[in-house]
């Protein structure tokens, strides 16, 4: 569902609409929400509301299951409302369980706001570090959640995430970029089907700090990270000079690219692939992906939302699942 | 010249001998060592030693004009020395003087390594901050340079430049910003013929902040200047999600960006224009551009460097300095 007043709901009604090829999926939603939102988007899908233990793939065209979740208070599409924060939570763990008991293969998450949600006391940063407590809490893991974008011309992950630019350097050791690349490569094997994935590793300061001219983390930390996966044989390379890392022909010599910080992986991401880009976590016990974007309340309710990051996250979710699962589509 | 170990002789005899379109210039440089590079690159032109007073526009094709900076050791493509700093610093200092004294419309720098420079002395961190001493020397006037990158997909300037990157949040002041926009916007106008430029402002932190979720020096620092500027008239928007700001979508909403760090700027701009971006420096006295990449020691001398960012920096020169002059080309 993600906020219910934002986007969400509207990309989930148009990719159905729109007759987007999908996996089967069940929405997990307010169904009075879900009508109000198509009577404003002027879709008709025949809502079919189905228990915990039912399976969406039996519903035909025109249809879209629902596994509900009420909201406390009315949704209104563009008014983020604090009341609502617990159902929106409540969705994503829902999401999580259903796959812990194997009734479904993958969560795909719709865009939260975080300050509607961290306002009702919701207490991580974002989604990414919410789902490592539900790998605790439903499969008993400490799961270290690492953050991918995914496209066609770009794979990125994290080593800090959903932190003020000046706490990264800070943040960054050596151990955390050795596991946020093991993790990398493990997922690039075993959920992408790269049988030797190449990672390529940013710098955290400018020019890779040029032989410590400009910042000393990049020789101090990340270089010797990369020293030891690389002599354990993994096919990681860097620090390289962030700026010169994303162009075409650069791309043409990794599979992904390990980003210090944020905006330095997803930058080039949205530069890139800015409608089609899909979050992915890996590091997780389930398959999770997300699209890339945000709850968009100013445009939400209106049938400007454009579905396309929404299908590739489905998509993406069902080849990864797939490919755990030994089963490659 | 730049340093004469990198590929900057290489990309100034590629253009010539290639037939490139380029103002009428002087190449400021070691003689000896441009006969050994047009031998290791089996390029043939007739190399015209000039003197200071001399005019690069009488020669015709197959000529290069040469103003003689010597080098005190011997040149070896991709082997830079610190003995040869000072000729390539002098070369710089040349040039600035040469446009003071009208002898030229405008200087064009090829790459230099800091590290080599630095070794031998040079207490600047870079170009940028080094031509704004310059322009103090002869032109008697405190510039504040501002780095700006340009390309027909985007242009960037920067409000810190090579710093690292854990330093950035202490150097943003409001008056930083300030300063920095205003010298863009009349850059614009000026150099770029841009009758009433749109400057959109990158945010600090992942999300702009998210409210002070992430940092708070988006709505602390970044946008007060913003709304001074907005307030006189400018048409300045941001902060801005830095993430969401580059995709071609948003770029047809402004005419630069200013973002708050070197690889907030550069990420974007070599991704979408690695070869053909050009370095130009904002609020000096005279017109500065430069190809947009470094020295690239180990293609020096092999004829794999592409002029193609030289052949941009050049004429974008002509251009700014015709626009000065008020006869736009």
């Amino acid at each position: 569902m993600g906020d219910p007043a934002g986007i969400g709901l509207d990309i989930v009604l148009a990719a159905l609409a729109g007759g987007a090829t999908l996996p089967p999926f069940v929405l997990i939603a307010d169904p009075a929400a879900v009508a109000d939102r198509m009577a404003a988007l002027a879709i008709k899908l025949e809502p079919v509301v189905v228990d915990r233990a039912s399976d969406a793939q039996r519903l035909t065209a025109g249809k879209i299951a629902i596994l509900p979740i009420p909201c406390a208070a009315p949704v209104s599409p563009g008014r983020p409302d604090p009341a609502n924060a617990a159902a929106t939570i409540a969705s994503i763990e829902l999401a999580a369980e259903l796959v812990h008991r194997g009734a479904a293969s993958a969560v795909v998450t719709n865009p939260i706001a975080k300050h509607v949600l961290q306002s009702a006391g919701f207490a991580h940063p974002g989604h990414t570090e919410f789902l490592g407590e539900l790998a605790k809490r439903f499969w008993g893991v400490t799961a270290e959640p690492v953050m991918m974008l995914a496209a066609p011309e770009l794979r990125v992950v994290l080593a800090t995430i959903h932190v003020a630019l000046s706490r990264v350097p800070g943040l960054l050791t050596q151990d955390l970029i050795e596991r946020t690349a093991r993790t990398t490569l493990a997922a690039l094997s075993r959920d992408f089907g790269v049988a030797r994935p190449r990672l390529a590793v940013c710098g955290l300061n400018p020019h890779a700090g040029e032989n410590g001219l400009m910042g000393t983390e990049d020789d101090a930390i990340i270089r010797p990270a990369v020293a030891r996966l690389a002599a354990e044989g993994h096919d990681i390379k860097g620090p390289y000079p962030p700026d010169t890392l994303f162009h075409e022909a650069a791309r043409a010599r990794y599979d992904a690219v390990l980003a210090m910080y944020h905006d330095q992986g997803l930058i080039p991401l949205k530069t890139l692939a800015f409608d089609h880009g899909v979050n992915v976590t890996l590091g997780l016990p389930f398959v999770r992906t997300s699209p890339d974007h945000g709850t968009a309340f100013d445009i939400a309710g209106t049938g400007k939302a454009s579905p396309t990051s929404f299908i590739a996250a489905m998509n993406l979710a069902d080849d990864m699942a797939a490919r755990r699962r030994g089963h490659v589509a």
